[in-house]
């Protein structure tokens, strides 16, 4: 099917007015050729892949709600579609596993515009483009409530090289990627609507369109820098909770250490809240949290520095299974992390 | 984690009561433990599975909505999470291959009670048990609005056997497994609200636990009995039409051969409805279609046999690209199949 084939519905026209099978072949149309390994790609009942010889695949599923993970009012179809993918990305970099097959399911109010879909097609195609991730499957229905979108995302990895939460031992040192509080930095400003700030805001940025930390995880799997890895999708403090309690553990984080992102300090801090607090107890930071022994810190910072990504080391697992947050004063209980259902 | 670690919420317990840390534990506490291909199941950021050597895999997902697919005035808990594994399996049977894994997705309204969700589980892991299907992943959130349930299913299949839509070739014979118009005339009674026939008809049974043909699937890829297959999810005159138009073809469907279910029969004559347009233009029927040359006959009606599955040919695919029914008296063309987003 090409692009060509399929007559461009009018530019109010809903998701209802183009119909299921017209909606699938406007996805087709989308979609690349497929690398060698996909035997048959979408359009059958099902896809047929052969797996790499030699390597383990890595599978996870993550999803978006309308009214839970996004609100039309604070970010764009693009954004939707990119963050929708982006999630699952980052669960395969902290597996140390590279991306390499996606379905995508979408539950589609009828009255969504069409121009609402294609930006979420374009956001999550753009992605996907940027990491070859083929898709390979999915699935199309009407949805009476909210828009809903899950991905599934198959990766690979060399079977002895997947970075697991439960591996971390006492002493290894914590490191964290990129920086901390962004996420929820700009959700908190877009919910104070403040669309002036919105365009230049690098916080604004990050909760739209994280970045999944992709090229840091495949050279993590091929390399022996870290023991143990989790994603921070739940935030800084959930993150370190899941590593210590997988392992058997406890941590302890030096408060000074953790690399708050500017915007986040500055947003944290006008409201008189405690940004080193706020910033670990919040979400959306889909960056990677990695338990490495001390004498693999300078492989870890090489392998950080061929992924172009910064790495701080803010402390390390402990036998004693308390989890702690000191400051320069005092030690403090790490703050609990984000909860779903709340 | 033992099911006698998780504290049982009261009767009346909602999944909002018991929050998304707790309802996981409650899943993976249901899981039985995983095959030695599963390297990492649930509970670390993504699965780790080994593919199973010299097989390709095969990779479908589908989803059930609240209000769309189901209502819950007319089905239990149990026969939600049995389809929605359901209509996987099928697609891999559809495909020749063996289900092996499964992740399961889950949107609950905040006010599901936890008996309901219970009884979902109970329908999943029920069906996912008797074919030996490794819950790997998944993910559950929130839901604004309705229920909604995503599985993506993985199966394998051996490289140069997994049976396509694409491949009929003109003059091979139709077969259709089990019988049609079950499922379509099961919803029909259960909306005519007649609770007293529930119990008892073979159609409603149907519709609510329609049971995939996933040994027929698996024998039919070890074999070379059937050249190419589609499963019935949309109905079969929707089957028909997706095996002709992929393999560049026509069909003709014999109309006094169709295996129309005695009590879609009853149901649709008692309507004043002619029963095979019907039964052919509704969905629900998870049967497969399935074409074959003339001389694999026997050995496709003994991989039937071996199956245990009734199989009944029915027509045969042309070089004409005309789709038609052909009754006694005349030929009409094939009804349209089951259209969603109606």
């Amino acid at each position: 099917v090409s692009h060509a084939s399929i007559a461009a519905p009018p530019a109010s026209a809903t998701v209802a007015d183009v119909g299921e099978r017209a909606l699938i072949e406007r996805i087709r149309a989308r979609v690349p050729p497929p690398p060698p390994s996909v035997l048959v790609g979408i359009g059958d009942d099902a896809a047929v892949v052969r797996p790499e010889r030699n390597e383990v695949q890595v599978v996870t599923t993550d999803g978006l709600v309308e009214g839970v993970h996004f609100e039309w009012s604070l970010v764009e179809a693009f954004d939707v579609g990119h963050k929708a993918l982006a999630v699952n990305l980052s669960d395969l970099a902290a597996m140390g596993a590279a991306p390499r097959l996606a379905l995508l399911s979408l539950a589609l109010p009828a009255a969504l515009p069409m121009a609402r879909l294609d930006g979420i097609l374009d956001g999550w195609f753009a992605l996907a483009a940027e990491h070859c991730v083929a898709l390979i499957g999915g699935n199309i229905t009407r949805s009476p409530g909210p828009l809903m979108i899950d991905v599934t995302a198959i990766g690979s990895a060399r079977p002895r090289r997947v970075l697991l939460r439960s591996t971390a031992r006492a002493g290894d040192e914590l490191y964290v990627s990129g920086s901390i509080g962004g996420g929820a930095a700009g959700l908190g400003l877009l919910r104070a609507g403040r669309p002036d700030a919105a365009a230049a805001d690098p916080c604004i940025a990050k909760y739209r369109r994280p970045v999944p930390r992709v090229r840091l995880g495949i050279l993590l799997g091929r390399n022996r820098a870290a023991r143990a890895a989790v994603d921070l999708s739940d935030g800084l403090a959930d993150g370190v909770r899941q590593l210590a309690v997988s392992s058997g553990l406890g941590a302890i984080v030096d408060a000074a250490e953790v690399p708050l992102a500017p915007c986040a300090r500055d947003f944290f801090t006008a409201r008189g809240v405690d940004p080193i607090t706020a910033a670990m107890a919040g979400g959306e930071d889909y960056e990677l949290l990695l338990a490495a022994p001390t004498r693999a810190r300078r492989a870890l910072l090489a392998v950080a520095r061929a992924a172009g990504v910064p790495m701080t080391r803010i402390g390390h697992m402990t036998a004693d299974p308390a989890l702690v947050l000191r400051r320069e004063s005092r030690d403090e209980p790490l703050p609990e992390g984000f909860v779903h259902f709340a």
